[in-house]
């Protein structure tokens, strides 16, 4: 690999976050590749974002197309198809890094924090995918609507980063802030249970003050 | 009761956390009880603050003595402590505001989340006290120094409050606005997983980063 940026795909790619995700990383200048359940779908997404980006080549294909020839795959699909989606492409991750942004809502109690078995969708991911796939837990709670934005801002919500290999998780935290976001390394993918959960207390307090999209900052400045 | 201020007692008052607390709700003018193992640990904590606060009257005793004399009880324990601590003031709290402050911290991987069974420290205090007690979670990520301070100040951490009683919730909201904290509803009981988890997270990061003391501030302008 050389200093050139990684090509990333981006899985459930049509969703909103997804789609939204895609677009701030073709904008920043990253070879994307928007996967999704069809080949249609994927290319069809494509090439409506291609165009939104003045002609920049974006391609589409299913998600394990995508996961097979990105460098790095992140994932943003609702969490009833996490299990479904990791077992397709189990096998077109190995040996690379994966970005799980999996919030493990349980409808209709979005507001109160229901963590699975297996601790959190991080760690479920890493234990499925095994010890030769690299997961990295962020992106639970940067709002859609501020991906899918022009100019995306993201003043209002820091990405916690969490994962067992540091390395992997300073890829991520340098494509992150490569769109404008405030990432932070914060730990073992086990730590991945804090942005998870905190999107329910952050849906709660939405509706408790009637605040827009509330977020969190991290404070303190740091002396590295 | 009428709309004088409550008694709160502080059990583990001897403690850094449980000191501090106290000593910024005596300042604001509550009554406040410490709690300890004894009541000669607990009278000699009192003495030394009462005598701080220029001769305000503190009252000290052991745990039980503490909460069955107090209208909210605040427990600010080490993890390993919780439950034994429980045990002596189930039946003195039946009826009362308990809050957790319990961080289920597990060294020596104290940068790594890891959740008991049960849930969360505050599930447990909810789960063992019974529906009698409204069990109320917050202060895991308040920095003793700062409550230890004369003049204590809370700008670099806002508390999360949560349990499944909103006025029980709203009561630990003013005390700790009283004292000068930024205090917010969270949510159900479930929901204190966040403030327990996030404290591995801040603790890897003030090493990480080489921060004093990392904290959390929500965003989001509350219209309510």
């Amino acid at each position: 690999m050389t200093d050139s940026k990684p090509t990333i795909a981006v899985l459930g790619g049509t969703g909103d976050l997804g789609g939204g995700l895609a677009w701030q990383l073709v904008k920043a200048g990253y070879s994307v590749i928007i996967g999704s359940r069809t080949n249609e779908k994927g290319e069809a997404a494509a090439k409506a974002l291609s165009e939104r980006a003045g002609g920049t080549p974006v391609q589409g294909m299913d998600n394990p197309g995508a996961a097979a020839a990105a460098e790095i795959v992140v994932m943003t699909v609702p969490f009833a198809n996490q299990m479904p989606t990791l077992e397709t492409i189990r096998d077109q991750v190995q040996g690379k890094i994966f970005v799980d942004a999996t919030v493990p809502l349980v409808p209709p109690k979005v507001m109160r924090v229901q963590l699975p078995e297996g601790g959190s969708a991080g760690m479920i991911a890493q234990a499925y995918l095994g010890e030769n796939v690299r997961v990295v837990s962020a992106f639970q709670n940067v709002a859609a609507a501020h991906l899918q934005a022009d100019e995306g801002h993201f003043d209002d919500c820091d990405v916690l980063v969490t994962g067992d290999d540091a390395d992997a998780r300073e890829q991520v935290v340098q494509f992150a802030q490569a769109i404008g976001m405030k990432a932070w390394h914060a730990g073992s993918i086990n730590n991945s249970v804090v942005a998870e959960a905190l999107t329910s207390v952050l849906i709660f307090m939405n509706k408790k003050y009637k605040i827009a999209g509330a977020g969190i900052k991290i404070t303190g400045e740091p002396q590295v």
